[in-house]
């Protein structure tokens, strides 16, 4: 089989994510991946939240945490209820400026429900007001000037993971791995999983 | 620092999911890539279906493809209108088999919708139904199986990438490398791509 | 005012719908109603589906069995659970032929769910399935025949009411009725319910 | 048949309903109607928002505008694009201050997108930057006091239509009126409407 053009594009898009992926998992800090599995399994309900593909990144993650029996909620979703200070808000947002999201996080903040930030910024403004942040790496400003400059050398123009797509599939996949984690430390099977999983298809 | 067993079993599950995307990456065949970024240009209207966080997948997937100026639905949204013989569906189903999947096809079928199928089982109802498939492999039941014994054996008995996790992960990761792809063929700029994102945050 | 032509379409439109209401409030039995309620605070949990525009009906009256502290789902959602014998599925369908409300009735009904049907056909498959069934006459085939000769002797082709509109808002505004009823019973103000009203806007 | 008091109650709820319903249609200016249905008809794209169940009445009223050929978006969903100056936002909000409402509408603005407001109140945030206004009474702030005077007068301590229904409804049943209007003023039957339907159910 003979490698086209075409597909070399797709394989490097692939590996771009797969590289972030790998820069971020080797760089995660244990002490605050306890934390967060902690703060996950104590709280009265966990609301997932998060704009656009963040968004889709929050409700995979919400569906999972469903399936090991949390009580959890999307916000914006029909039936999520209002916020209590047994709560916590898990906040997806690569910038940490998305204008929604500081405005539920502060509304979080005043009920006294913990927050969780997933977000390439800690210091950012929605890193500022969590109680525990999760850095994910994903394309930062110098990365995609040096990029530019780069390709424009080398005759690539364009961006292979454009916008957020490396903070969000890079998001997705730390999440995912968290829900395995949160497997071991609940004494949840497979088979416990599927057993909540939804009959309807 | 040191790394405790808990982070191992984090990064266990994310290198579980990074080695899947690796190995369905080096299997991709570019005259079938070729085909399917062909056929979500020619269509005058690109419909998406999933169900669960394969369905999160395709929404994933298809806020790119309006990013790119391709018109595009979601089956199930507010505003999503009937199929005509120009459009084009892509169904992702891990099994090829979710019931309601399958009815949409048949019906997409009738109407002389062609049919993308993007699953792990080619010769699955799905599969066998579309015009186009595209092998995306998830863990496999005889690999569910064999894992099964060498965990039981290791004293492991949890899976670490529960469901269709490898499947919907590898296929996000799949279509982000298609939209890559896309942005090429289609000559457009991440800064055409961010004057048609949601002002509205 | 000069009232013009284009108002008093309007006008009449609304005028259908109120006068569908009026007649399905007329003929609601006691003994049905007080069932439902029943069941509906009985359940474990109760869950909501409906296609389309019923959809957003079953959604609207989901919100409001949430801000009475009832446990409900909406079918589909991120993270609804799977159903069991101790729940109840209410689906709304005003043909009650809908394919797939009806797949879903036959999952909750293999489960031992109670299956409360909404629906203008009380001898459809949906209804011949359900535990209990609400009777909501939307415009029936016959009507809407005689309506088209009427119409075309008047010189009116249209309808004012086109598709499933007759059904669907008289169905919201009895389930509406509903939860002013189911207030009482659980002894419930307004405040309870703001209490449980997302803070998030 | 003997009608238990709780029937009564049911009905009751029903007729306030009803009773608002009429008394907006009775105070509907048939110019501003006008104006309205040509600023639909007009614009290159509608963007419809509402938070709550309001955005469950956009919805419907969305899929309807759909089904009439216009091109139209619910804010929030998956494929909805950017706002240009040649699309209209019409924006539901019975207070006319929900946050997230008038944050966007001050993007359509900026953006030069025309705004309409359905609201019951016309010097609200929304209603204020709203280039047409539709005022959709519902339960005023003075009603309530009053209501609840009379009420715990006449020893009902309850509201009937808690919260935001009464203009809910009321808000769903002008639009449908609206839709009616429409079809006359574009000439669509409702076969060109079921035509646009979708046929996965």
């Amino acid at each position: 089989m003979v490698l086209t053009v075409k597909q070399l594009i797709l394989n490097d898009a692939i590996q771009e994510i797969i590289d972030n992926v790998l820069s971020v998992s080797g760089e995660l800090d244990p002490k605050n991946i306890e934390e967060m599995t902690g703060l996950l399994q104590s709280s009265k309900n966990v609301f997932v939240m998060g704009l656009g593909r963040s968004g889709l990144v929050a409700r995979a993650f919400a569906m999972r945490l469903m399936h090991l029996g949390i009580s959890v909620y999307v916000v914006g979703e029909t039936t999520t209820p209002a916020l209590s200070p047994e709560d916590c808000l898990l906040a997806i947002s690569g910038s940490g400026e998305t204008f929604s999201i500081i405005s539920a996080a502060e509304i979080a903040h005043k009920r006294g429900t913990k927050i969780i930030a997933v977000t390439s910024y800690v210091d950012s403004t929605l890193g500022e007001m969590a109680d525990l942040v999760v850095h994910i790496k994903g394309r930062t400003k110098i990365d995609s000037e040096k990029n530019y400059i780069t390709r424009q050398i080398n005759g690539k123009h364009q961006s292979l993971s454009p916008m957020g797509t490396l903070f969000e599939v890079t998001s997705l996949i730390f999440l995912d791995g968290l829900i395995a984690q949160l497997m071991i430390e609940l004494g949840k099977t497979e088979e416990d999983m599927k057993a909540r999983h939804t009959l309807i298809e």
